[in-house]
């Protein structure tokens, strides 16, 4: 905010991010554009700017001449418990209203728990009532993301989304590597017998995450047993299912590698009620480092998903397509964050 | 479905619908158009009927004439987390949803947070994108009630908004008497000094479940001691923290009415951390009976609210008013639930 001769606060304007930020109003205005032909560097000087001075654009002028409803739908194909239950979903809505909220975006949340559901949402959405789609959608054989494709609606993962190659923006993590850095950190501690819960085997997160963990037992000459690996749903109640399956077939497992948090929540209570102590008897490792990693005793050692990046990521890339980019997917990294379980 | 000559299964049409139930067709219209100049006897026939045949209206065709968004928001204006902590919301949620779905219209999820995510959101609404709101907003203070109205967008709230008469139609469960039967049914099992945990004071649920604590009390002929008041904010956390200060205040007290079971949940951990047997030493007596109820020990004795029916007639109040209707208020009764705490 500036101060006016009356004494009055002035919204701040572009002039102000730009001064700043040390930049051209132009480079100020292809970052609120979506971003590109900007560097990274004025890029972050940029955001960091708007932050500062407060700056919001004044969309709704700017939706007059545009045409456009300027909204961006987060739009999620999951059963509606899932979506409560998983705390992932509650960071990554809030990055992005917030990310969408610096232009004055609202964001509107669908929920698609069946068919139908979709069906509807997707009419309205090709309606013309939403500019574009934040799409978190894990399985691999949902049609939305090729409904939405024909329709030309400006759309953008969060996730890779399997069989569309680059016709999809898509924004993820390294996940083959995030499960290399979480069975490596087990291998390291000394641990032989590594069981694996997966994620579904329809989404990137599930195979990738399997595919990662295989590498590292070839790499550190442990033989792959298929008695030690359990598909998983990311739910708490799929994790502790997945342990009590586990703990009959391979008793003998000194640890285990969970593909979400929210499972590895209930991993640890079936294996405590086992009688198993955690890491001495047996170590967890997660992913995602959501709230529930550390709503859990002990609390876990997890792969951090960078949510506040992704989110922020998705925001961009979805708000240069609506500008007329072309598709882009982005991948993050991963980091290893040693808790307590393992 | 029917199944025709040439062995397709038919969706079924108001014909099915109207033959299931043993009504005409245009009764089966006016249920489907928000039920007004029907008898409740009809409705449930049409309802039962619709369910049974599976019958969807075919609201595309409809929306191409009508010129409508054929869309409903609802819209909570809460900080997020609290949509995620509270079941409630979940269960709410869902409720309409599906009753919406019977109308083959789409529901929009809106989350205000905060006063910028409310103007845009109103912004939203008022350019045309949706036909009308369920309104989640508890706290009276809140601008977003006069906005709708004044932009003449059809809106039904859930419980009833303060300071605006019969200006805005709301579904209700009587508040009042809800907390009469729980503090009587505590007095009838022995307790004297009883306890309340409120909910927010500018909400109705806050002070009419107050109002009916005091009126108990007064029949029964307990004292009122402001000791045993503290206000709650309908969190976990808020639970625990008002227990604390009633323990300090009132360590005698033999009971207490949580006007929340999310609240009673924070209630219960934070009696036994201090060493007190539920329901020996102190009984707990909640409001809701929402999945957070049967998820702490002892599961809470509690008033239960008519979730089903209330999203059921926030629904049909609405469509009746997008059709044309005036306002209208709908009050429910709840109803006690004796579980293991009071």
């Amino acid at each position: 905010m500036t101060t006016s001769a009356n004494g009055r606060r002035k919204p701040p304007t572009v002039h102000d991010v730009a001064r700043e930020a040390g930049v051209s109003r132009g480079t100020v205005s292809r970052v609120l554009n979506g971003g590109h032909y900007v560097s990274a560097t004025a890029r972050k000087s940029v955001d960091a700017a708007i932050k500062k001075t407060g700056y919001v654009v004044n969309r709704h002028a700017r939706s007059l001449i545009t045409g456009r409803s300027d909204s961006v739908a987060f739009l999620l194909t999951e059963p509606q418990e899932k979506f409560f239950e998983d705390p992932n979903f509650n960071v990554l809505l809030r990055g992005c209203t917030e990310h969408l909220a610096r232009h004055d975006i609202p964001l509107l949340l669908m929920l698609a728990s069946n068919e139908d559901e979709r069906r509807r949402l997707t009419r309205y959405i090709t309606s013309g009532h939403v500019d574009g789609v934040l799409l978190v959608s894990s399985h691999s054989g949902d049609p939305v993301t090729a409904e939405l494709l024909d329709a030309g609606i400006p759309l953008v993962a969060c996730g890779k989304p399997l069989g569309f190659g680059g016709k999809v923006s898509y924004v993820a993590v390294d996940e083959r590597e995030g499960a290399h850095e979480m069975v490596r950190h087990l291998v390291s501690t000394g641990r032989r017998r590594i069981g694996m819960i997966t994620g579904p085997l329809d989404t990137p997160g599930g195979t990738e995450r399997l595919a990662g963990y295989r590498d590292v037992l070839a790499e550190s000459e442990l033989p792959y047993d298929p008695a030690l690996v359990v598909e998983g749903d990311y739910r708490r109640s799929g994790g502790e299912a997945a342990a009590s399956q586990l703990l009959d077939q391979a008793p003998d497992m000194d640890a285990v590698f969970v593909a979400s948090d929210l499972m590895a929540q209930g991993v640890v209570s079936t294996l405590q009620r086992a009688g198993r102590v955690i890491p001495d008897d047996i170590a967890v490792g997660g992913f995602d480092d959501s709230p529930a990693a550390t709503a859990v005793s002990p609390a876990l050692t997890t792969m951090r998903q960078p949510f506040d990046r992704i989110s922020a990521e998705m925001v961009r890339v979805l708000l240069a397509q609506i500008a007329g980019e072309d598709t882009a997917a982005v991948i993050l990294p991963t980091e290893l964050v040693v808790r307590d379980s393992a």
